[in-house]
């Protein structure tokens, strides 16, 4: 336990004053925990009670040291969140190499799956450890394609073609995929869905789009996706060999609750594969994902399809990496391309001693309830 | 009553389409209107509680018209803010002049206060209904000023020779005032305060920053506000004579549960009067205000003191006006400016209807609780 603690004190980006202040802090944490904060909750999803404990402290040291009047108890940072935030837990690796694959997506399904199959090992050998795919990679994105290209991912094998390939590449390669979405038939309904892959190849997450993309921007782009797809009922924070992932589907994007939810949840990455469009792809794409990445000072990633100008929707592109000062880390242009960046998650934490936003927040002025992680408390 | 209404909708930017459309549904309010909305929450803070119903009819018509199952009420939408969001309420003009005056600082008051008189009259013989201030526009930000410029807004008259300037202005003038902030006593605290002065000259709200500034990025910029200032208690959102106000100083922007919390009260319009600094300006100015303005489908504007490269403190600049896309609609430089722009709120509609975020939340899974709102009901 006490050697996992120190190497990620130590693989952390800070300074030698920030290091031996950490230091002094771990010595003695009876001294600074603020008594107030609600130190049952941790755990909660993953990550280990003792190390939640010890990275509580840390994160409060900067509190602890310059507090003041106007600091005092009775605005309840902690409050602002219902349950409490909880700590980021300690992630299994602190640096790695992510992908995003900006895929071109034909109406050939079968070589949809070998094309993103070929994109994952590429991305893979050039040392990415999570893989990223776009929004809806195996089918063309039309109401008319949607039910005749779903899969039933329950009932897998034979019936979930493009699952299988991600699970066995995953377990093949020991990478993480985010499996981008694709439309899962369950019963009579449709989802847009992202399938997460662990390293063994298991799916240890499926996320199904929670906001659906209703939109009407007359002469621009008017889409009903509610037409043909039901929306999900959960969000969705995966623990994976790269660290805590909150999932969204593009037009989970918009709403700012989602992303405020999942940094909640000890996220350190949300990401969100996404097809905007050549409207709201300019006005908002990079605005929104720089948006959740500073406002809750974690990383975002984002994977459009490649952009065909022939389809019946045309995407954006420009699948991007953000970091959590709400910096673009890397993205590229329309083509097809694999964004193959670092991350580093002692940023996060670097970020939030930079801007303490965590335990300014006024919990006695607002709240956010996280309606199922409430009730299942 | 009846024709107030038909202007408002007369004055809106809708094509034919869209303004028949409106006009229907105002012909048969009862056939459109959900039924689970708790239309009893009108009214709260002016624009009065007939014209807010059949506001709200209108916002709903899009949903009325394209619900599908996947809307279906278990989303619960007016959940998702507690209380239940406002409908706007009609705004006494919908198109008008706003002037960011993004005034130079110096260390003599008298003078700032002078200079500031000029910029707004002379902001008003361009038009402006609106005049916006900068964040502390009558004393440089130091810790070492920031107590002896104070001022006792509460006693007025000689005790606080800038509001007295802003109360008289805006009287002989005939416009409404974001005041920027000044540091007002109040026994023994300090606050960074903004206030709103009527068109009557009359003081109609007063914010004190909620937020402190309590950030360190070392070798880049460290400040301790909270070393000299002490946070207000109170969210505010005012009716003006140009529409529904929130005001946020600063680093309340950096909180975007309070934005939200203004949408929900019905804000048409933010004003962050703020001095970023040359780290944070550049990282982060532009990015939280589009982000407030696009999540909340409303305006938001900033001011800032212009830049002086010779103060302790030194600002950003970049007064911006942003459009409820996010899209920057005027801005300037760091040098000394008045920015005039036009907004017109008929956008703010216009926008909610293009991307119905309103009734797409889901308010089964997360709730933002406006916590005094909720006590005072």
């Amino acid at each position: 336990m006490k050697a996992a603690i120190s190497s990620l004190i130590s693989s952390r980006n800070f300074n030698l004053h920030q290091s031996s202040l950490s230091r002094s802090i771990f010595r003695q944490p009876s001294l600074l925990l603020p008594s107030r904060f609600p130190v049952s909750s941790t755990g909660g999803g993953g990550g280990g009670g003792d190390a939640n404990f010890i990275t509580l402290h840390h994160k409060f040291r900067f509190h602890s040291i310059k507090s003041s009047a106007s600091m005092a108890s009775s605005f309840n940072p902690e409050q602002a969140r219902s349950p409490p935030a909880l700590p980021l837990s300690i992630p299994p690796v602190t640096k790695f190499k992510i992908a995003l694959c900006q895929l071109a997506v034909t109406a050939d399904k079968q070589r949809n799956i070998e094309h993103a199959r070929k994109a994952i090992e590429e991305a893979v050998e050039k040392g990415a450890q999570l893989v990223v795919l776009p929004e809806i990679w195996n089918c063309p994105y039309s109401h008319d394609c949607l039910p005749l290209y779903a899969e039933d991912i329950e009932a897998g094998g034979d019936a979930s073609p493009s699952t299988a390939m991600l699970s066995e590449v995953s377990r093949r390669l020991k990478v993480t995929i985010v499996g981008g979405s694709i439309v899962e038939r369950s019963g009579d309904e449709l989802y847009n869905s992202s399938c997460v892959f662990g390293t063994d190849g298991k799916l240890k997450a499926k996320h199904r789009k929670i906001h659906l993309f209703d939109i009407d921007i007359p002469g621009k782009i008017t889409f009903i996706e509610s037409k043909t797809i039901a929306a999900g009922e959960t969000p969705t924070v995966v623990d994976t060999e790269v660290g805590r992932i909150g999932i969204g589907i593009c037009y989970d994007i918009r709403f700012p609750e989602l992303a405020m939810m999942y940094a909640a949840r000890g996220a350190h990455l949300i990401c969100y594969p996404g097809a905007f469009n050549m409207t709201t792809g300019p006005l908002h794409w990079e605005l929104l994902q720089r948006s959740r990445a500073v406002d809750n000072q974690l990383y975002v990633a984002t994977c459009s399809p490649a952009r065909n100008a022939d389809a019946s929707y045309v995407a954006w592109g420009h699948s991007t990496l953000v970091g959590p000062f709400g910096e673009v880390l890397a993205t590229t242009e329309h083509d097809e391309a694999i964004v193959i960046s670092e991350i580093d998650y002692s940023f996060i934490e670097l970020r939030r001693t930079n801007l303490p936003l965590l335990k300014q927040r006024r919990g006695d002025l607002y709240q956010l309830v996280d309606v199922q992680r409430l009730k299942s408390e």
